[in-house]
């Protein structure tokens, strides 16, 4: 795990900030909820790889719990538990801490942060629209639109024919997580015999299709005409519409499935050229509100790996740091002397004046001259120190000193918010 | 353990904005910490109490790891780590999650939030100055100047005299633990026989000094001249004068010692009329450093719980619940429709531009009717729907109801700017 602070912070919080920005702009409420929950919680749905990853232990009780390894099942509980009255659609998002328990890669430390949003209570077309188009707008606003890929499919089509052949849940879990593993011939194995190896086959390879290229596969999969297949890959058509409108590559990829099993509809992931990894992703998930004991609720949503995407970030041109500002030297020695308790309170006063005018502004702590204070700070980066001293106290003063051109100005201390509007 | 969303999430929010802003404008920077951390960095030095509250378990490696009980040994760890050569003092801030495996109670769950400050590398009066006035300047910008109280003592005192009969880390320790959880006759018996029992009788019994009364406190110590504690209670004066500048009462109690064991000056918590417990404490920890491995660096900081304050905070004035916004209602029904596929693209495309304009912008995602829509999103308390049908997309315009007052009007799209302009 890791500290983060300084410039690398400043990066995480761009992120942050933009995807903050952006989707409260779209009406989605901010949500926090717990890093420990119950195991069980995750283990239902959330596949098989998240399960052998999650940090799990029994507390003192003897309950089984889990340091949280992603948001949405504590979304749609959190739903469950309050929010099952709100009118639909309700929109939350997230920004928060989760935990895998893998060996630490390039790109991923066992503790990492996640920035998303779920869209609880509509199967419309224009919820999975809006969702990607949110997407997009933050990695557009991050300034990173030209060097990503998304990379979509519709996990509806591979639902729809397993119920097909009556595959019950467990098994269309199994044989989805043979897929994301690259494990095609032991998934088609696995089908063997039943109605629709062929067509699946056929899918699996259609790995890099176009958008044009699409009508090719709705006259495949229109053959088999009582698995309605075609609405699902219109849907996928739509939403590659909606990428291409925003000059952002696509890739339609229909042999593509998740890690997480909870997937029931269109799922995608944003890929940037300099990594191996997705930097972020997300679907629609219209079961897993029913399985946690709620009403059928369709859902979508997406999660952005914040430090994934700061990897690829790597110079932000709307990062800049902030300024030093202006550093107050009260110059007292003996703090028992009572005029120089005095001093000390003028010297607070005037701190909390220039910091309602805006300024950052710092104590000076050092016990040091003036006259060796000045060169250290002006290396540290700060460009205005203000002296308060017996005079200034008395004549209600405060001496400015200009680090960089060395010049320095008297100023009563009523005129301290006219002087600061001409320096800012 | 809790979610929190809506109302109460912003008066969350409220604390954790309006403190990030005083301690930004102070030039203090942000620092990201690990929740889970190795149980020997908060055991070395947390005191008894928080050792029996933690959540410890071991990993798959068979670390003994916690999840962190409070922020300040991670920073110092932090701190030595990767921070020792910058420049001192260093100043940084946190906000987030801490975890204590004890019985939910009134004003606290077992996962709570802190929000903190540690001026590491400075053991100037001023420096403590610094701290306990941007503890107050955070209190009176939340409003709650008028209702609360800062108990506070000096450490520094009891130190002093135990080091004086060379009394090791731990007896010293398991004495303050005993003071703390009001056991006086249990600690003087612990010192019995030994130099300052009266002393210390004495200064247990000094619960509630005025200012005005610390010079018969003064006169009484200065008894001990070899002890040096004239300069610790001058400490104390000096602390409580900015206290009072602040119009905030001060209570001086010099039998008050707090929970955590590392701590060697200044101490103080803050105190509301309204709960029994502290909503905010901190002090000096001049040896952590050193403990750590580091060298010796004077520090002090504090933390205020977050919900804890939550709690006294019941109105808040300056918290507006944001304006619900407009809704785009796309009227479209079948997406496979050519037009209608531009429709949609054209109802994202003005979506991005109000939102840009600074509107947050919901896109409707219901399957009704207008006029059955309009009364719901009146109730849900949107003012404006904005209509994208046909029509619209034909003439490059858009459709504005208001649905307060009823009126409607058609707009080109090239002036919804101007037009927004004038209804904001």
């Amino acid at each position: 795990m890791k500290d983060y602070y300084g410039k690398e912070l400043e990066k995480i919080k761009f992120i942050e900030d933009t995807f903050r920005k952006i989707v409260n702009s779209a009406g989605y409420s901010e949500i926090y909820t717990p890093v420990v929950e119950e195991f069980e919680l995750f283990s239902m749905k959330g596949g098989e790889e998240l399960r052998n990853t999650m940090y799990v232990f029994k507390d003192k009780a003897e309950r089984e719990i889990a340091l949280r390894p992603e948001f949405t099942p504590s979304v749609v509980r959190a739903y469950l538990n309050k929010m099952q009255h709100l009118p639909k659609p309700v929109r939350l998002f997230y920004i928060g801490t989760v935990y895998r328990y893998d060996e630490p890669q390039f790109g991923r430390f066992r503790e990492f942060r996640q920035a998303g949003i779920e869209l609880i209570g509509s199967n419309s077309i224009l919820a999975d629209i809006e969702v990607v188009d949110l997407l997009l707008q933050i990695y557009s606003s991050l300034g990173l639109s030209k060097d990503i890929e998304i990379k979509i499919n519709n996990i509806a089509i591979y639902r729809k024919i397993f119920n097909k052949i009556n595959l019950d849940e467990a098994k269309q879990e199994h044989i989805l997580h043979l897929i994301d593993k690259g494990k095609r011939e032991e998934a088609l194995r696995e089908l063997k015999g039943t109605l629709y190896t062929d067509l699946i086959n056929f899918l699996l390879e259609q790995n890099q299709v176009k958008i044009d290229s699409l009508d090719t596969v709705l006259s495949e999969v229109s053959k088999y005409e009582n698995l309605e297949l075609t609405e699902e890959i219109d849907k996928i058509k739509a939403i590659s519409r909606i990428i291409s409108d925003f000059n952002i590559k696509v890739n339609i990829d229909l042999g593509f499935v998740r890690g997480l099993a909870y997937y029931t509809g269109l799922i995608f992931e944003v890929k940037h050229y300099k990594v191996p990894f997705s930097i972020a992703g997300g679907g629609r998930y219209d079961s897993l509100v029913r399985l946690y004991g709620g009403n059928d609720t369709p859902a979508i949503g997406f999660a952005i790996g914040v430090e994934r995407t700061a990897l690829v970030l790597d110079s932000v041109d709307k990062l800049q740091s902030p300024k030093k500002g202006v550093l107050i030297i009260i110059s007292t020695n003996d703090n028992r002397n009572s005029s120089e308790k005095d001093m000390i309170s003028y010297g607070i006063k005037v701190l909390h004046k220039l910091r309602e005018l805006g300024l950052i502004v710092s104590l000076n702590l050092k016990e040091q001259s003036i006259s060796k204070l000045i060169p250290s700070y002006l290396e540290e980066g700060y460009s205005f120190i203000v002296i308060i001293g017996k005079k200034e106290l008395e004549e209600k003063k405060i001496t400015i000193k200009n680090l960089e051109n060395k010049s320095q100005l008297s100023i009563p201390e009523n005129s301290i918010e006219e002087y600061v509007k001409q320096i800012i």
